[in-house]
């Protein structure tokens, strides 16, 4: 028995493989399809369908890429158990995953707020799949070969003259550091500074930072963030030979760090031989008023490390973070970097550089910054017109998530309710490193991957999972 | 005054404007050209030499690429102060630089035995760059996200295949994550397996990972390396809760672990509940005998973290190297990772899936394993027919790198005659912990991205430094 009906449309945009693959796998996510079991072999299914073995053959390859059924040889495929979902970035076929048939269980996905997606509708792909071509014609031993330690130079040039022209950040390439992430540069510093032993952290503060000091035996003090920021005064009174700030847009509360506490700040590094590590994550994306430059920018010691990305500017699978050190650390982190390779592949370091000497990089984060200013507003409008007095929202008017307090509620609750509405949403209480201290009624929602329109009905969605549905 | 009078060729195989800007990168290299000294504008040059604007520019753009100049607008081009040189590869363009003017100084490099390099000649860059656009047809949020925090699920079931069809070694994908390089992964076990507090290490070992480790703020005991393979003697004394070892082809002496050994090593694991971190970094290429499985493939009790890498067998700009955990282990692992994202680019993920999917990878290392092969014995022809008695070759005939024992000689003086020649070989110390005790007639001579005329003709030139101009 095939057992395996699916409804084809064949006039649809949707080609024929991608519908039975949806079906297939909807089968397989439902439980109607059991681990182990045998699915027909491409023969009997093309026959059966009235499809041809290619259509079967790309659908089980795709089943086969995703892990939801194994070819074992000469025996067939099977169907394999579904391991917990572990995806940073679930890989939700969401258009797809709405009309499918059969649907008694957990509703689709409709919208994901995971913090950390990003627009890629409008990427500009063409112009990236150029430069990693043209990134092909330089010197075999410049792409194909370990690279700079510290990263290429000609990239750290143009990330030098971006920091410049938009952070007001001076430094020479030679101070720039790269690293498959901002976690690998923390991880990094935490290696090559020895001198780094007690961490002062926003609290709440960005989890994946905290852990990754934490896992380098670091002593890390919670540093309270007040309603101006966080609090200089817990900071001298903490000993701490390094703190970790967002002062452009606090994580996860959203605030910016006023002008008056970047100068203590900064008076506090000076006064205690103190280093500021600067995490400027998602600086580009500010929808009102004027720019704010980086602390580091006021940091006429040179007592700040500034931390960039591009996970956030340009998309999260660069994998390419950096760092900026003061010129008196510079030198001995180098010498101890020698016994280090660099982590970035020097291929898409090649190719990131010919973007950016080109203006794509500045044309790309100019045209998503209006597109998350649109969604930003889109959100803020449908919160207010769903949800009125009933909430509040926590941050300013930038970066690509914001928190809400739903009064009177339990995040647990919040999120679980929305999940049954087919709307994810985050409890942010990893953030805290205390979390008993995170207020119970606040969600977090990230908002740089969802359309306009689909923000706009998700909203109306969770307001019916979480007002109207009351049981 | 332009000052510039390059002897071009026009009738050459090498374009103009690399003529034009081996030249003048020699001129600044030389110094000849000062720091800051203005380059002539290319309208001038173009004047003066007669050539095309279009092909100084390009000569201009590649001095930029690299760092020699810098353009300041409005003002022109201007020598840049030159870094001390940094690179793991060192960007030498090796033939362009043989013929030059004016070489009073040292002399261009010729060779350069730098361990680590690899076989780019054959390197298939069309297949390559091909799989790598066939990345994009993929689900964007699949190849521009974050990604699968272990690395993509595909990728892992290839290299699952791979492990066991080529080194014994059966694993389910579930337990393989991947890194960003050896030394990553090597950081990330230090983060998230707290257990292991005190590492046994080969004495000598790879420097790269005992950095390491040292950063982490382990505890390192040197393990003597004896004639058999390290010392499980005196790893029983240690007290480690794991040892780091190379089985397949002991860094950087160049045994291979007899199996009597092996299964000593697995014993004092089972015996001391200790673990067994196996660096599998160079087995792909054995050149006698038969191929030897991997130390994990023996270990029914798994207590073995086996590591792989696609920086030797593929290309180091990869960037790509993967454990396999004990299953005993893989769950705390995955679960402690939960808070970190791959930092390996998914995009560079899906290319090599689909290369390795294809046969692509296979072939290329039966590929490279027979170049390496005739190089290797390139290598000990060379050696023995200028050098005979007077030197001895240390490793067994496998990997990319040996180790040359110049009797009665001192590697600091062998190093430097050898660079006067334009020949660059390595002082293999930094691999011992205790450095004083490496001999100090050994130097060490990586040979993978050498071919063979220029390994022959360098190990004349290296007789010539260190036995005939002797002053």
């Amino acid at each position: 028995m095939i057992g395996l009906s699916p409804l084809l449309e064949r006039d649809s945009t949707v080609p024929l493989y991608k519908q039975l693959y949806v079906y297939i796998r909807h089968q397989i996510e439902s439980g109607k399809r059991q681990r182990n079991e045998k699915l027909p072999s491409i023969r009997e299914l093309s026959t059966f369908l009235l499809l041809s073995k290619n259509t079967i053959e790309l659908a089980y390859q795709q089943l086969i890429a995703e892990g939801y059924v194994q070819s074992r040889p000469r025996s067939g495929l099977f169907v394999l158990a579904l391991e917990p979902v572990m995806e940073m970035v679930p890989m939700v076929c969401k258009k797809d995953s709405q009309g499918g048939p059969g649907q008694q269980e957990r509703p689709p996905l409709i919208a994901d707020f995971q913090y950390g997606d990003v627009e890629l509708e409008r990427f500009p792909l063409a112009i990236w799949r150029k430069c990693l071509m043209d990134a092909f014609r330089f010197e075999s031993r410049q792409v194909l070969g370990y690279g700079h330690i510290q990263g290429q130079k000609e990239l750290r040039a143009q990330i030098a003259r971006y920091l410049q022209a938009s952070r007001g950040v001076e430094c020479s390439p030679d101070r720039i550091f790269l690293a498959s992430g901002t976690q690998q540069a923390i991880s990094l510093l935490c290696q090559l500074l020895p001198q780094i032993r007690v961490v002062g952290m926003e609290e709440p503060g960005y989890d994946g930072v905290r852990t990754v000091l934490a896992n380098h035996r670091l002593t890390i003090v919670p540093i309270p963030v007040e309603a101006d920021g966080l609090s200089v005064e817990a900071l001298r009174r903490s000993r701490a030979d390094a703190v970790y700030v967002t002062p452009a847009h606090q994580f996860p509360l959203g605030g910016v760090l006023p002008v008056g506490k970047r100068r203590e700040l900064l008076q506090w590094a000076e006064e205690t031989g103190g280093l500021v590590i600067e995490d400027d994550y998602d600086s580009e994306f500010r929808y009102q008023g004027q720019p704010i430059p980086a602390l580091k920018a006021m940091d006429a010691l040179d007592r700040t490390i500034y931390l960039g990305t591009f996970s956030k500017s340009f998309m999260p699978a660069m994998r390419l973070s950096y760092m900026v050190l003061p010129e008196r650390l510079a030198g001995d982190f180098r010498a101890r970097l020698e016994s280090y390779s660099q982590s970035v592949s020097p291929l898409l370091q090649q190719a990131l550089f010919l973007f950016m000497k080109d203006g794509h990089y500045e044309r790309h984060v100019r045209k998503t910054r209006k597109s998350y200013q649109a969604r930003h507003r889109t959100l803020l409008h449908a919160i207010h017109r769903e949800m009125g007095e009933r909430v509040g929202v926590i941050g300013q008017k930038s970066g690509l998530h914001m928190l809400l307090d739903v009064y009177g509620r339990e995040s647990t609750e919040l999120v679980n309710r929305a999940l049954e509405h087919g709307i994810r949403v985050y409890a942010p209480s990893r953030h805290w490193m205390n979390p008993e201290d995170c207020p119970d009624s606040y969600v977090m929602l990230g908002f740089g991957g969802l359309e306009e329109e689909r923000i706009s009905a998700s909203i109306g969605r969770l307001k019916q999972a979480w007002f109207d549905d009351r049981t």
